[in-house]
């Protein structure tokens, strides 16, 4: 290390350079991770650093860096032992997405291993691994060693991000929180790949979310995001695509908990709703395309829809929910779910076509009954939520059934009603389709 | 407070909002420097503020409100039992600088009260405090109480920040040095004035240094700061004026912590060089005028300049030395100060007119004989340092003494002179003379 280069290698320095705009080597990038997954680089000055790159932004080529250090801050899976190929699918959150419940038995019903590691509810949106836990006994928080046996068994597990994996963006992610720097590209890009990469994965679709109930809610903003994510994916060797889909309206009819395993189970079944299957199929068949494991999108999706129809997706699940510590009852009778004890109809007050329903808002006022948590300490109420009578586009006619909400909560009820509050429009003139998949970026 | 004011008084949507480039309410930054003098708001909140600052800016009446709130953190010293008008002088540092050691007993001499809090060395230029402790026994860590006594008996004493001053600055001041936030226009401008308005005082006069050793390189930038600071001292009813000075060459021929003492005692009995005569009793004048002691500049450069010839500045300096604990005779004989063992002498290699002094690498040179420091625990030596034997200007020929290096450690005299490699530049052609005082602002 040249004279020159120890010096650039003090904190205040790095930050200096970012803060006037000049690109950051990989040599400062990785000293500054480092030292911070050490405690050596205080939260103080990181926080100084994400602002200056929300200002000052950051390469494709830092990004990369920045990826690559989060990804070595902590252990990286190897699979490599157990045969066949291996993929994830990563959503960038949403309301009433549970294709994650659906598309991961699936593909690993057509040959595909899933190491799942997924998160828990954050903002208006929901978490796989809090729907997970309302299915009785469920446990997450398997040890590496019982992860690696459950994936060899059956091809899937599911468990939370563990203290081995990325332990730099666990840090960081819960100070963008605090200090406003959540929504600066480059942090959300490293921060998603440096975990996803850490699983031993071959490949990776990504779900990236538009419209009212996603975080990016212009779609350039999405675009960006993905072509950033797919590049530094493809530029460590992964295969990686990215579709980005609208999320205007909550995915399917279930908001909350174990009502989006019920409406996952009865997907598996072959009797979910349109677009939570259309899209569930389509990122299933991403996965077997991305590891060769079928030849083209059509044969994929051919592929998949059949182990909707023969009931081989929803047999694996069941495998996996009692490997997991689950009762796989639940696969056959969801009344062995948590249910919560009030049911609250909203109901239409004018005939015409249901023309948008409030996504964020529906996301929220479920959160607000207690599906989602305010801070880290907060504890999920399984049960409540929100069900879906009618799906945009649909005709409807005064009287008609929108949605149940499942209460426990008097005064939340209050609250999450009031939250809906001009969530349901309803016009004269039918509603023009939309496309779920907008794009794909590959 | 309103619901909606209730919610922006979080300060992630405070740190959110001067992100995304809004104005703060005077509420929001009461808040937050509120929160972060009592430890509420962490540092790491305060290093994203502080950077998102850096991007965004703040307006002249946020600014205002961050140095009212800043002032506020502590106490405002209340000096209206002491008779007549009270003055102060800041300098946004520079090398050689030892004009308050010089114009503060001038202007005490000509009725005017001068409650001196200053600072230490930092970077590469000096400070008052580490000055004043080069004379033996001089004591500048008093308490409030014997600070009022001096200065009744007096007119005049110097003491450091105490804890009861401006702490949110002393706090930001330290966070600001390590997360690259220090060059930051409103938060210099809040530090500055924060800390000054709290000495109370009537009337201020800034001396906004640009050029090669100042920290406002250019001089665009010296007059927007010296704007602002104006701005804000007389909206909070103080008589305020700024000049801009050159320091492009280090002021007079002292630069280390004895030298300047001597070359400060040398100039009250009016000996010392032109420039640091000028502008010591330039700045001492308008202390004059602001406080309305003297009708008008001219008045009161002739009274300063009389108070010079009588020798009642050096005998009030004398006095003061004395009242805080120093050794009074060396106002008669400078050789009670600390010397250096060693000497080392740079010569003129060429003949024609010096044509620059390099005065950050003066100042520097200096520092690194150990006359500053480079963290706030290092001790500074007080003997050390360079006096200069030419100023810009001067008319020279080979072999003529340019500077004498005062050093006790030859590893560091081996390192300063590499730092001064090239400070000296000698042309065939003279050099036209420069103005000290660039412009005024009221």
């Amino acid at each position: 290390v040249s004279e020159a280069a120890a010096e650039s290698l003090r904190v205040p320095a790095i930050l200096e350079r970012k803060r006037d705009g000049h690109s950051l080597t990989r040599a400062e990038i990785d000293f500054l991770i480092a030292g911070y997954t050490t405690g050596d680089v205080p939260d103080y000055q990181m926080a100084a650093f994400a602002m200056a790159v929300n200002f000052s932004g950051m390469s494709d080529e830092e990004t990369t860096d920045l990826t690559r250090a989060m990804l070595h801050s902590g252990s990286i899976l190897d699979l490599s032992d157990l045969p066949g190929p291996k993929a994830d699918k990563h959503s960038t959150g949403g309301v009433g997405d549970k294709t994650s419940l659906i598309l991961a038995p699936l593909a690993a019903a057509c040959g595909v291993t899933v190491p799942m590691i997924s998160g828990r509810a954050l903002a208006h949106s929901g978490g796989t691994l809090d729907k997970l836990e309302s299915i009785p006994g469920f446990r997450v928080g398997l040890g590496l060693d019982e992860f690696r046996s459950t994936l060899r068994a059956h091809k899937l597990c599911f468990i939370g991000q563990t203290v081995e994996i990325a332990p730099a963006d666990k840090k960081l992610y819960a100070l963008r929180d605090v200090t406003a720097t959540v929504p600066v590209l480059p942090l959300i890009v490293a921060s998603i790949m440096g975990k996803k990469l850490a699983e031993g994965i071959d490949a990776l679709i990504l779900d990236v979310k538009t419209g009212d109930g996603a975080f990016m809610q212009r779609e350039e903003d999405a675009v960006t995001l993905a072509t950033r994510m797919v590049a530094i994916g493809k530029g460590m060797g992964k295969r990686v695509a990215a579709v980005i889909t609208d999320m205007n309206e909550p995915t399917g009819r279930g908001i909350g908990n174990s009502l989006e395993v019920e409406e996952a189970i009865s997907t598996l079944r072959g009797q979910g709703p349109k677009d939570l299957t259309d899209l569930s199929v389509e990122l299933a068949a991403w996965m077997l395309v991305l590891t060769a494991v079928q030849p083209s999108l059509e044969a994929a999706r051919t592929k998949i829809r059949g182990a909707i129809a023969t009931g081989a997706g929803l047999e694996l699940f069941r495998r996996v929910i009692e490997a997991q510590g689950g009762d796989p009852r639940v696969c056959d009778d969801v009344s062995r779910l948590p249910h919560a004890s009030g049911r609250h109809e909203i109901r239409a007050e004018s005939t015409g076509f249901l023309h948008r329903v409030g996504c964020r808002a529906a996301g929220e006022a479920s959160m607000i009954l207690g599906a989602g948590r305010n801070t880290v300490a907060d504890k999920v109420d399984p049960s409540v939520g929100i069900e879906l009578g009618r799906k945009v586009g649909d005709a409807v006619e005064t009287g008609d059934l929108l949605a149940t909400l499942h209460y426990n909560d008097r005064s939340r009820l209050d609250a999450a009603l009031a939250r809906l509050k001009g969530a349901f429009d309803i016009t004269a003139a039918p509603v023009p389709a939309r496309a779920l998949v907008r794009r794909v970026i590959e």
